[in-house]
């Protein structure tokens, strides 16, 4: 082997060894089957380290011309097609392992696999309404009311303009937030604003905090976006803004995500007083709060608690909402507003990322709003999601007894439970669904205690006793029968 | 000054200088309006660079907490609350000039502020159907049947299963391609289908090549993700695939993406027989191909070119498509089809974007693939478009006879064109503007010659001749006058 790698190049070594044996192989050099030289005698020979040909062959096994055998060393592998040429598929393994956005971990993708799916599962899991919540009559009138033609081409990137006064002024009168259509850009459900967020005014190695537990456990784009993420402590009151100022001398955090209204799990709501001092911390230390706020309209004692954005005075919030756990889910409509210099870098960037939402869901989402029944509809809504809340504790109290602790929320559409005892988060979660109910594991929401999380609003009055029953039976068996059970 | 930052941290010395300002200033021991010593001084004082302290000062500045003011340094300028507390607003032009999504470039910028308004320019720049050419009474009639208390919840993340299912015979009876509803993912457009791609197969500092030109290079998407990309120049039968042997062995390329028929925005279309030897390089070195398909279905001459994806033996091509430019842009319904491995990736990765698409649009583009009235709608719509182009075509002879150069495409929507002399393309844009007319300068597609995308598929009939006038004036009158006139 006269060959030799040149370790002034910038390629890298490992690289150019990898190259070397590429061309070799596909020049039918080493044909199919044969081995390449062992990884000690190729070292010596070409005066490198050992883990430096261990990258070249690894390399190589990723292009998918090599395979390492055990006791055969590294042997050659290549297809050849029908003229006996050499053949090579991509390795779709490879690069789907490859990708910088993180994959949802393995429970959330098993409960998004049941998403819109005919399995008849009593979920738990999903932050949906229940069919009988829907406000289908009006959505219907607006839908009828529909001048099609006109709404076929591309919508306004930031929203229809229509749709966006319409937000403007629900937003004004529903959470007295101020607010123009030029500040608005709908998006597709609030999910589609965090990461709009997240890719338009953060950086890689930036430092942000979010509440223990959050929704946002569950959401991998964080970390895909390279942030460092750091932990509020949710109490009964929220969570303690001071945590904030201590964070930020530490780490300099530079963005702080809540949901105040109704949080997502554990369903408190974050005090009047701690609202204020979290605005103030942020204008005393230049933090930018993003508030998420999709329940604040279904409080079940109607008293209106005040979004954070409302009490704004600096322009610190942006604040984002949707129609999904309101009105309808399958609409994908969201909002959010803030600084007009914010929404238009937020706007260029869905361009890029979908050129806009589709745009008959807008214009019924705009009808709807503006139908002057929206209240008609928010009090059957609040009157459901109580009745559902109060099935579902009646449920677990006549199941579990004492052995499962909640604080019975104020509005939303979660309860946040506490189980007893030592027991396997994922051993409840497959035996849930072996009995044919899914929920959402504490962990998988950030939380280092065991909890669970159930989700009230989607599933039918009628099921919830039967759901509750079969959730405990899983529980209970998990208690009895862990040792001997084999799974 | 006793303290002094420390050099053994891991913290960088700028910033720790840049948090020791920021605590006293905090502290009020530099009040609003104070000095920060000289950057000199400081230097001496700390023993450090002087541009560590510019650092450090650059630092407080994006903070909003200090001004570099010429021949005053460093000055703090806070603003303080009603209680007289220093007070720091979120700063969010830094915020916004951060971010990892890179922005588009200032003229698409331009055109994509008018999409969606009610400004009556005539468009010649957007990718989009006239009026006259949605199938409305299909559409309507698919709308009447619209069941819509079933469409509220979250849809499968994948798709309607109804829709990819439809998808799936409709790639099969009309693109001769094979797939099932596994192996197609409903996406918001093809533009989200290639954003998923890049996030998901591809990793920072991968490379691939596009074609030179093509709208990818008006799609910052590829440099957001650190990507390298490289160029396959278009010729009259497409880009020329022995180039990417070249591409590959020089910088081991990972995916080349192509629009093989009616290319945007050349218009040529890639011979059968590069494409067949497109498809050999692919499965001899492992490169992945992604087919961008938009514009098929649209051939003048009601010839059928065969896609990559109907030749693809070995599944090395991931297939994109859409009904914007063949139905209507505002569904925003596109796929993608490809080995199920790949789409369950980018299925996860939707989730964590957008939770699916919004629901009834997939309903109506279900109804609408599948109503048999497909073949109609497509002969009227290619009628329909070979008039606009020979309208374009008259009036581009009649206004500018042989000075613009170009080859008239036998489908899609766009003509290239090429315009001689030496004239600045962004005062040609602008002058087009103020004379009501917008195009694509060849630029923002990559073109380093001057060349424009005149699309003709959104101008009423009518209004084309008066369109290319104005856009003739507009060019005539740069010639004439570039010396003149004041812009």
């Amino acid at each position: 082997m006269e060959w030799k790698p040149d370790k002034s190049l910038q390629v890298p070594v490992y690289i150019q060894i990898s190259d070397y044996f590429e061309t070799r192989i596909l020049n039918g050099e080493y044909p199919s089957g044969s081995s390449l030289p062992s990884e000690r005698a190729l070292a010596a020979l070409l005066d490198v380290n050992r883990s430096t040909i261990i990258s070249a062959y690894d390399q190589l096994n990723s292009l998918g011309i090599v395979k390492r055998v055990k006791g055969f060393g590294t042997v050659v592998t290549l297809q050849k097609n029908e003229e006996g040429n050499v053949k090579r598929v991509p390795n779709w393994e490879e690069y789907v392992k490859g990708g910088m956005r993180h994959l949802n971990d393995p429970i959330t993708r098993q409960i998004h696999k049941i998403v819109g799916t005919d399995k008849p599962y009593l979920n738990f899991a999903i932050g949906e309404l229940s069919p009988d919540l829907f406000p289908v009559k009006l959505m219907q009138e607006a839908h009828s009311q529909l001048e099609l033609s006109q709404y076929l081409g591309y919508e306004h990137i930031q929203g229809n303009l229509r749709l966006r006064e319409t937000i403007s002024e629900h937003l004004r009168q529903y959470r007295h937030i101020p607010s123009t259509a030029s500040s608005v850009l709908v998006t597709s459900g609030a999910q589609q604003a965090l990461q709009l967020i997240i890719q338009c005014l953060l950086q890689p190695g930036d430092a942000i905090a979010i509440e223990d537990p959050s929704y946002c456990y569950s959401l991998p784009i964080f970390h895909s976006a390279g942030l460092r993420t750091y932990r509020l402590p949710v109490e009964r009151n929220g969570i303690d803004p001071e945590q904030i100022v201590s964070l930020y001398k530490q780490h300099r955090i530079k963005m702080v995500f809540v949901n105040p209204i109704f949080h997502n799990p554990t369903g408190t709501t974050l005090s009047y007083e701690r609202r204020k001092r979290l605005l103030e911390i942020s204008t005393k230390y230049g933090i930018a709060i993003v508030e998420d706020d999709p329940y604040s309209l279904t409080s079940y004692d109607h008293d209106t608690r005040s979004t954070l954005k409302s009490m704004d005075q600096d322009g610190s919030v942006l604040y984002v909402s949707s129609l999904s756990k309101i009105v309808s889910s399958g609409l994908r409509i969201g909002w959010i507003t803030g600084p007009q210099s914010v929404i238009q870098r937020l706007t260029d960037a869905k361009q890029q990322l979908d050129f806009g939402h589709s745009n008959i869901p807008q214009w019924i989402a705009s009808q709807l709003l503006s139908s002057g029944e929206l209240d008609n509809h928010l009090t059957k809504l609040r009157t459901g999601l109580l009745s559902k809340l109060e099935l579902t504790v009646n449920a677990l109290r006549a199941e579990l007894g004492d052995e499962v602790r909640f604080q019975a929320p104020l509005g939303g559409i979660h309860l946040w439970c506490e189980l007893p005892g030592e027991w396997d988060e994922l051993k409840l979660f497959n035996l849930a669904i072996d009995n044919g109910v899914v929920f959402t594991p504490g962990s998988t929401l950030g939380s280092s205690s065991r909890r669970v999380r159930l989700t009230y609003s989607k599933v039918d009055d009628l099921l919830i006793p039967q759901g509750i029953r079969k959730f405990a039976e899983a529980f209970r068996s998990l208690n009895s029968a862990t040792a001997n059970k084999p799974r």
